[in-house]
């Protein structure tokens, strides 16, 4: 049962990264609850509104965006999951160099009408 | 019930601070689970033994640490929990000035033989 969860968020994550690499925002915006928050260090919380505005800002700039993930920790209870990965970040702009971002994330889901969707992430990459 | 739950994860945040305060290295590590992790930007996931001694070092440094911190939200599934902060937390050496860092956190909680235990843990503090 666990395990079947599991997999489900891991398909999550691959459809994740493969509609960043093709730079389809609204494909994203399927995979995140409507109260979703991203945090990360220097900024304040990113809810969907803002976080809707900058994937289409780079979807729009043709940014390349490739992302490597591994994930190293699922764990569920009932309709709560955490995941957390070590995740490479890479963003090349139509001119110019790309950058590389790395570091853990710690990610909660949450299961929404039989759909595992991101709810809350915590994003502690840093410039290589 | 969960209203129950969320008292109870707030006073093992309020304990956490309190035994932060008096330096109390044991007292902290009663309140995580033996595979606890802590996840930071630029470091490798810090295990109980690593926290341990870094607490131990802390401690025997006779820092003076003052936390600082706004629960924005806990939500309880079960046995799991998460809870993500406004922190701000200020570290006086016995010489020296205070260094002061500020952010959010985002953290997993896991009930543990009645007792809810900090089991994940993501620090997004930047110095200021």
């Amino acid at each position: 049962m666990s395990a079947a969860e599991e997999m489900a968020i891991r398909a999550v994550v691959a459809e994740w990264i493969a509609a960043s690499r093709r730079g389809d925002a609204q494909a994203v915006l399927n995979l995140v609850t409507d109260d979703v928050l991203f945090l990360q260090p220097g900024h304040e919380p990113m809810d969907r509104a803002a976080f809707e505005a900058a994937s289409r800002v780079q979807s729009s700039r043709k940014l390349q965006i490739d992302v490597d993930s591994d994930i190293r920790e699922i764990q569920v209870e009932g309709d709560m999951a955490f995941l957390w990965s070590k995740l490479a970040v890479t963003v090349t702009p139509a001119e110019g160099s790309a950058v590389r971002r790395e570091g853990h994330t710690l990610t909660i889901f949450r299961k929404r009408d039989g759909r595992w969707l991101l709810a809350r992430d915590a994003n502690m990459l840093v410039q290589r």
